[in-house]
């Protein structure tokens, strides 16, 4: 039986037959690494998946964690799972040896850690925050910091959150108002609220690492003032032990649609619920320097944000799967040309709507992984660069590409879940099935990290622009790159390849068009939809890149790769045109609406 | 303060400005009424919505029906809400007199129940189900069938269920196996099981009437052999008395995603539970001819499938006017020109991409429920139809807005709710807010009453080609007059009509070209895209419907219909041309794909 939490196929297909992620071994960082080493995390990740984390997927769900007012309740199977995780020491995959760390590649812990997730988004999550918090400290923090923090996360003693947002401060994070006062000793003391903070209590770990933006009292406005604290809940001894409760409480749970199975809550520093060592405040410890607290994580901005894509496109892959399998299995109906009612029913699958919904899915899940698995290569490369050259062409490429990583898979792959849904039938709006719990906990995606409207004016309003363009250059010549080698191919790729070099001329094209009027308003006012055109574009470039590997190759796996590039290309990047058509005429609808109006 | 269930001013615009419904009166069957009968039944059932319904949607998605293996239990605000609805005589809205009914034009009842639908759309479900059934057997039920079940129905006192499908059975109704055998004294002893009956088993009337296809033997196969019967859970006798208990027995609740508030049942037939007159069998009685039942059915399914169309317009209505109001009152972040972080937040409604999402909702659900009010409106004209050729071109019409006014709100008015979310931000993603719910209540408007993969191949398979194409041309007609009035309005208006003109000879010509081939197989396959296509093209018409009517006129709200019917133009309409292009090439890649390839 096959798995329908991810294709174990199509990601050896993507990270050795096309990536050939192998070749990072020959780069110093990775030189203890194998092919046998990558390929035994991704079976430890699958057999994790399978037993601990996909069969209490709907059980966290049906029960949320409930708070009595004192203590959070989360059912016994999350952190059973958690440890599961930590103790086969998956929690450093990609952090340093010399913090404990595998410094496996962050390509091969994306796709192992997307097992997790497809399997249980909510409890992946509380791993996820643990991982994205060691991994910052361990990079900006001080010695001290690494061995009383960031040890205990990656071997799972501890759990982390981050702790940006505030009622009043989502998207603009400027608007923070938690203060940090620092003390003769060098430490602070935190007041304040932060919102939507996930992991931020339970019981399942000895001690729990809250990464905190606050503004330290006199700093600059705006976003130029926030620094970053570690603010734990209990604090910690020189020599590791756990010590008085620090001022940190929650003051409720948020209910959410979706991604009910972890803990989210509204987290008060300093509000009086504790007094640690008699005083007023929570304790909090600096990270990194004053006043960059948001540079400090916008280093990390590239992995959370590609995270968050990864997630989208592990609910969506696993949906696809799961409604794949039930097309086969239910029989309904007869074709359109064999009406007779004395004949067997078919399966689904074999009805052409259906087909155009399994192949949009996948097309969507496995465009979406192919991206995100590239950025993710990219990230290596980064880190490893051998050259400036090499460190400039692929931050380049990432600044570029990040936006697109984390919005297309929330909007594409939840229209895979809306899709799985559809081909249930009615019994994909039942809790009975997966479908519907993948569609709701997917639906965060667009939201959380940067919603997909930050990313737009990311993209268009900074990483377009940056450097005279180019990111977008640099775009440009591997794009142009993928679509020459596809030439040499021959054929149908090539007849794909160009249509891509069509449309990425358009690109080009229509953001001239947009800025050589010089109204930033209304080159502005249609961000969003720029970021789909272009998200298009750019997840029809991955589809070439998959069509030139399948190339030469025979078989079901490749003949379906070869469909789903055609599919890609002929259902959905003809629905860019009429887009690029609206962006280049800097059509101002959006832009003159007044609030009366509505 | 202004409702968010619904809004008023835009029922009058469309209702008496545009469609001038004012005018019905001055037929026979609604002579009685005048625009002030009209009035009171809106405003009564915003009052209604507004006091009984609204105020329990959350409670019920929260606290779902439960079933103790003997008896439902339902939060009691549903009972008191279905009761003030029946005691303000409301289920007979659209009933003839003579059956005790207030004769009123669908089209007004169908404004009116769109508030209930938005207030509380599970709680309204008992009663649309109650109403299509009373209806049904009003037209073809005897006259005892009619006293002994329709009145205490349009009362209150009785409240109905649709039992068609069967687990084996959904989409293809063909392969139903509930039989019916008749015995002596001309009733029917039924066998079988049902799946999805809504509002099967509560304690909330003294009796529930289930309308049931099933198969007599012997009878034709297929859908030719299945026959229409009333099998109430009671018996009731000839002086309109409760007597004993029929075999009818639910084996269990289905748990939904969302609607979770009305009972979604599995519903047994003569499995023994009771046995009525001490034989085995649940007691039913045919309804109609026999071997007609899915005609008869089909008698009331434009108004069934208008009616679900409906329900999604005015969920998508509700969210779009409480997201707006949140955008009014939400301060974030500061507009893209000027970034002080010392100048107070803005609302998020002067954001520009927050003013297209806002504008999109707009364009969908008033677009959406501009067509179905069109569409009941034609229902009233095609019911009182004053000549032949007025009944046979309401008719035409009919045939072929139908499927588009079911799928076209259950996929675009869904589009509105995920964007409500999105405005919202993680606010929305909780269930402290009701726009998730309404994501979560519209999501099974795509798929139930014939999923819209269905009304793609309803659409495409029998009504666009039926009659050498009569409904096609006669459709072609209306939108050719409604471009020939915008055309002497001028201006702008017959910029957008010029834009339609196109559009619809695109569908007129890629009509043609899929058939031409003679390729079946090849023309059906995209039916989805079709649909899909056509609806926007419709949807555009109505636009520009309102854009004459507006015409003229001074003022925000005159304003903002020229606005969202730009918008309509600009950002939506254009999505058709690929479309219309993968149509017109019979684009074979679905239909060609293999099982082996997923």
């Amino acid at each position: 039986m096959k798995s329908t939490i991810l294709s174990r196929r199509d990601l050896d297909f993507l990270l050795y037959e096309w990536l050939g992620v192998d070749d990072l071994t020959k780069r110093d960082r990775f030189a203890e690494h194998s092919r046998e080493t990558f390929d035994g995390v991704l079976d430890l990740c699958e057999q994790l998946a399978t037993r601990y984390f996909a069969p209490h997927n709907k059980t966290s769900d049906a029960h949320e964690p409930t708070f009595d007012g004192t203590t959070v309740t989360v059912v016994p199977e999350v952190k059973e799972a958690i440890d599961a995780f930590a103790q086969a020491d998956l929690l450093g995959m990609t952090a340093d040896e010399r913090h404990g760390g595998a410094q496996l590649p962050v390509c091969v812990a994306q796709a192992g850690f997307a097992w997790i997730a497809a399997a249980n988004v909510s409890t992946s999550g509380y791993l996820m925050l643990t991982i994205a918090n060691a991994n910052l400290v361990a990079h900006f923090g001080t010695d001290e910091q690494v061995d009383e923090y960031v040890r205990p996360m990656l071997s799972g003693r501890f759990l982390g959150t981050m702790a940006l947002s505030e009622t009043q401060a989502g998207s603009s994070l400027a608007d923070i108002t938690t203060r940090a006062e620092p003390r003769d000793d060098g430490t602070y003391r935190l007041f304040g609220s932060k919102m939507w903070i996930s992991g931020a209590e339970h019981e399942m770990s000895e001690n729990i690492v809250n990464l905190v933006l606050a503004k330290i009292p006199e700093g600059p406005p705006g976003t130029k003032g926030i620094s970053l604290f570690l603010v734990p809940k209990f604090l910690v001894g020189p020599d590791g032990s756990i010590g008085e409760r620090n001022d940190v409480a929650i003051a409720g749970l948020n209910h959410k649609m979706g991604q009910r199975g972890i803990t989210n809550t509204v987290l008060n520093f300093g509000d009086g619920t504790h007094t640690p060592a008699g005083e007023p405040g929570a304790v909090g410890y600096l990270v990194g320097e004053a006043h960059r607290g948001l540079m400090h994580m916008f280093h990390m901005m590239n992995e959370a944000r590609l995270g968050v894509g990864m997630g989208a496109v592990a609910l969506g892959y696993t949906g696809y799967l799961k409604s794949l399998q039930y097309a086969r299995e239910r029989p309904q109906g007869r074709l359109v040309t064999a009406k007779d009612p004395s004949t067997p029913q078919v399966p689904i699958v074999e009805h052409a709507d259906v087909k155009r919904m399994l192949l949009a899915q996948k097309a969507y899940v496995e465009g979406g992984m192919a991206l995100a698995l590239y950025c993710a290569r990219l990230i290596d490369l980064q880190h490893t660069a051998e050259s400036d050259e090499e460190r400039d062409a692929t931050t380049l490429l990432l600044d570029i590409l990040i936006p697109v990583a984390k919005a297309w898979p929330s909007q594409w792959c939840l229209a895979a879940n809306d899709l799985a849904i559809q081909v249930y039938g009615g019994y994909g709006y039942t809790r009975e099935y997966d479908v519907e719990q993948h569609y709701r906990d997917n639906r965060l995606n667009p939201i959380h990290e940067g919603t997909n409207g930050i990313q737009g004016l990311d993209l268009l309003g900074r990483k377009v622009t940056q450097r005279g363009g180019a990111s977008l250059a640099e775009l440009g010549r591997a794009v142009t790159a993928t679509c020459d080698r596809a030439d040499s191919v021959g054929g149908d790729v090539a007849e794909l390849a160009r249509d891509l070099r069509a449309s990425w001329q358009r690109v080009v094209d229509v953001t001239a068009a947009m800025f050589a009027a010089g109204d930033v308003d209304a080159a502005m006012a249609n961000s969003a939809i720029y970021l789909e055109a272009f998200g298009h574009v750019v997840v029809a470039w991955m589809w070439l890149e998959q069509a030139v590997a399948a190339d030469g190759h025979a078989g079901d796996f490749y003949d379906g790769k070869r469909a789903a590039a055609r599919f890609f290309f002929r259902y959905e990047l003809p629905r860019t045109a009429p887009q690029f058509d609206l962006l280049a005429g800097l059509d101002r609808t959006t832009l003159d609406m007044r609030d009366g109006w509505f």
